[in-house]
């Protein structure tokens, strides 16, 4: 199976290869396709942050896994980010934080284990980028949430949650004062609930869900929520398992599917082969069970918690008595514990 | 000097009786005027929850002090606290998160200590309630952020920071995707910190925010922000320090400011004795200081924070190991401590 690679800006190429390199190791049956995206492409020219021989193998092949991006400074312009997700209509955006032993958090020293699936919806909401100012003084912007698009996140979101068992899924929402458009996702949300009566299915007001979030984490399992709630949401997590570096991100599409690091591109430390590569290596376990392969998947994903819990890290977190390794070394110990 | 009280739904009326004791043990010089103000005022037929004598007393006052109000449910009907804030303009929202002493959290527990001050813009945004159904399946709402709006609210923060001696300012938004709106509150942010050079200004994506707020809180000290956005990491906030039972809240506006507690009415305990007054208690406190009555203020919150500290707690919190009191016991435990 061949998918497309994007290996993205700043520290995108080293912690690409790195992950790539732990695929190899494993005889992962993959193939890449290594396509031109990002801000150096944007730099080129060319305005969506890719070529147009990027955007026709993508669509191909139907798969992307991709490094971090820089967004392109400027008013007019758009993240490369997310427009690829609208350009593909990859409806929803799961990330699922769990402890990770070997991360210390104040969570995990609190004994308090998290395994929190956030699934946000992708394209709609004020994402749209419909603004403009009405007078000198006023910005307006609208905000849109329609009844397929909600529909079909939240269907994702149930089927997702049918697949890892889970206990309970939660609607997030601002439907006390957007009673519209919020009232909308949660009818769309309790709609789809009946049609799985095994999952105990409630909702949440957002502000709520953010306090909970922070004293009782372990009370959630999958929450689904409109898109920049979705996207508040979805880092207030990442930060309980240890922050970014920790968050994997797929964007599913019924077409096409985008695995990436979310975590920025940190120009300062680019190039020195001392980036933390496991928040890709999370999307790429990820990608890979989403293809099929579950085993690799399973694999990796052992030597990666075993590597963690034996406390080999790089600079940027761990037990600072152990010395840190760099990226180059931290895939190398992930395959010696294969 | 005369101000309005509500007592509010729920367990208003005890927890309103128990801080008003407290007020008088101290000789607080304050006198009350009881106003009509509640879910139970709007089953009664008043629409927005008050009664015209309420408007009329609390305009002629021009400070609010205020229990939990209920919302009233229905697609057409208004939050009343939101209505409140409507109807006088109070626009800018202030919520002061510390660490207590005897309030376990896991940030106390691992040894980071909270001091954060939520100002948040508390009319515009979504919280217009401008929504519609375009077709079937589309909802529109709209969101608007003003410059006179922002430029009020901001210019609110900076003083209060400069008041508080604050080391940092920090303005939460997504400008990177509402570029418009968000983009027009963070020039206003931009414009204000001009005058006040003694702080250090800076500003931060709402997301990015969310994730350090769970691990490094304590880099935070005053964060200005859009209405939602402020209400989002308001609750977040609260989370951090023990919930919405330690979160005071200010309405602050030109004529009228309203001092109240934002946690829930509990319906489920009401009339009991045994709520948590602290919530409105640190409100007091918080309008004790607005009027000028600093010594008042000083003497009842060091007795709150002495009596947290020895251990003493209502059923919500603290210490198991220690009986809880009831909301009467924990009023004279404090008033014991002046
Ligand atoms: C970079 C930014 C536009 C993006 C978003 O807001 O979706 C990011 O925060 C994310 O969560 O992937
Ligand atoms: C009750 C609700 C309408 C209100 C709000 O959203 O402002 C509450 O969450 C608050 O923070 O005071």
């Amino acid at each position: 199976m061949k998918i497309a690679v994007a290996k993205g800006d700043g520290i995108g190429p080293e912690i690409m290869d790195a992950v790539l390199n732990i695929f190899k190791a494993n005889n992962t049956p993959l193939e890449y396709e290594f396509v031109d995206m990002g801000k150096w492409v944007f730099d080129k020219g060319f305005n969506n942050g890719m070529t147009p021989e990027a955007k026709q193998s993508i669509e191909t092949l139907g798969l992307l896994f991709k490094g971090p991006m820089e967004t392109p400074k400027g008013k007019g312009v758009k993240s490369i980010n997310v427009t690829a997700r609208k350009t593909w209509n990859t409806y929803a955006n799961k990330r699922a934080f769990q402890s990770l032993h070997g991360v210390d958090t104040v969570f995990s020293k609190a004994g308090i284990p998290i395994d929190i699936t956030v699934v946000r919806e992708n394209i709609e909401d004020t994402y749209g980028g419909i603004e403009h100012m009405l007078t000198h003084d006023v910005a307006l912007s609208r905000r849109f949430i329609t009844r397929p698009g909600s529909m079909q996140v939240i269907r994702y979101a149930f089927e997702m949650a049918r697949q890892k068992n889970a206990r309970r899924i939660s609607c997030g929402h601002k439907a006390n004062i957007m009673k519209i458009t919020d009232g909308l996702f949660l009818e769309c949300f309790y709609e789809v609930a009946k049609e799985y009566p095994e999952i105990k299915a409630d909702d949440i007001i957002v502000d709520d869900l953010c306090m909970k979030l922070v004293t009782r984490p372990d009370l959630f399992d999958v929450v689904v929520l409109t898109n920049l709630q979705g996207d508040i949401v979805s880092d207030l997590c990442a930060g309980l398992v240890g922050g970014l570096g920790f968050a994997p991100s797929a964007n599913i599409g019924d077409h096409i599917s985008i695995f990436e690091a979310v975590h920025g591109t940190a120009p300062d430390i680019a190039g020195r082969n001392i980036a933390n590569p496991t928040a890709l290596l999370l999307s790429g376990i990820a990608m890979l069970q989403h293809v099929g392969l579950t085993e690799n998947a399973a694999v990796i994903e052992n030597a990666l918690l075993y590597t963690l819990e034996s406390g080999v890290h790089t600079g940027d977190f761990g037990d600072k008595s152990i010395p840190a390794v760099n990226t180059t070394e931290f895939a190398n110990a992930i395959i010696a514990n294969f």
